[in-house]
């Protein structure tokens, strides 16, 4: 049985400040559960509908009319749990890294983790202004790839400045991607789904490129930021 | 004032059966409902708490507790539109067309048909398991693209035996397209989200292609099938 104040402490865990108070976030469904109990993260408490292989210690059977009140999907899947949010790792600037200014959509969040996962990008630095990548559904969207990506949350005007590769960013009026020459070490910064990359950062910008359209006049105003970064990491990639 | 029979018509088109019944389709905001009246589109009637230029005769103004009542949004924004769903067009088939077998989620459709506007890819196949065009979610997706997008459901089985031109499909286990000749004119499919290209469309693809992953052996399972889209459009499109 699930009491009223275990009720209380999951739910409150969609409110960012929990989370940081508590040190905890949820994942939700068997899958995205399993690839987390897979890797480092620390299980805080599994609550579930079904049994799991491993007879987990920090296990509680509950019934679905209680994971109803528990979680935080439209059409919940079988268990929610609660992990430990890690210690944040020092980056490895050394290589090529993936930066977000103020991306808002956790949607969006979510699936540019998985596609950095994808291209084998390890970093990926993120301004305060960017949705939390604890938020429920940012590690729904990211399927298990958060335990593989370094996520971290700076100050990246100063990042910015201390980098010594070229910072690359995405603009509607750069350079054709397709025709510049892409390094294998650098920074690849990405905007706001409405104001795209802010002055601050956009000044410490050395190579600006971007997606040409091939539509006629009248087409897409432009690209989601999700799929921009998933051309653009192909183009980085591809040439590797 | 809106009526109570006025308010049920509307929001009942969040069903497709309705929609069809009806012949009519939703969209919301200022913006996407701008960007279909300055389409061929044919208005029905605009819901709005703010005025429009232009002096429209189907406009009637609500309330904002009044929009809240026919809005699918979670944050209504300032207007609802019906539209007239169009009559389906022929497809030119004598061009690049990207073919989706059973999309189910709506963001993705919307996302893909926003591809396929910046890409300038005119026609859009789609299975009828496929999800509806016309449902509000897609349509808000879409920013406004497809009125720009001829997207047609049709039996793709038949479409693909009677094209002379090649069908590229996206597999896990295909060429790597980076390295593969890319023509033109073709068809390009892409499959549902959990289980991919449907067995007998399988066996009408000529060229099975796939994006390498780049990172490790433990890294992301798949993508997305809108990202998907969007780095093979991109390389569709990069050596035109």
């Amino acid at each position: 049985m699930l009491s009223k104040s275990q009720i209380k402490v999951i739910t409150r865990l969609k409110q960012k400040k929990y989370r940081v108070q508590d040190g905890l976030f949820v994942a939700e469904g068997l899958k995205v559960i399993k690839e987390l109990l897979d890797s480092n993260l620390e299980l805080h408490q599994l609550y579930t509908t079904v049994s799991f292989d491993g007879n987990l210690d920090r296990e509680q059977r509950i019934t679905e009319a209680e994971l109803k009140k528990i979680s935080f999907l439209t059409t919940p899947n079988k268990a929610l749990a609660l992990f430990k949010i890690p210690a944040s790792k020092t980056i490895d600037s050394d290589q090529f890294v993936v930066a977000l200014d103020s991306v808002r959509d956790p949607g969006n969040l979510g699936t540019i983790i998985r596609l950095c996962d994808w291209f084998g990008v390890k970093e990926l630095i993120c301004t305060t202004g960017t949705v939390d990548c604890y938020n429920p559904k940012v590690i729904q969207a990211t399927m298990g790839s958060i335990t593989r990506v370094n996520v971290s949350y700076l100050d990246l005007e100063r990042y910015l400045k201390e980098t010594r590769s070229p910072v690359f960013g995405a603009f509607m009026d750069g350079d054709i991607v397709y025709k510049t020459d892409l390094p294998t070490i650098g920074t690849l910064v990405l905007g706001n789904e409405a104001n795209g990359i802010s002055p601050e950062i956009e000044g410490l910008v050395t190579n600006r490129i971007t997606i040409p359209r091939f539509g006629a006049l009248q087409a897409a105003e432009s690209l989601n930021v999700a799929t921009a970064t998933a051309i653009l990491l192909s183009e980085f990639k591809r040439k590797g």
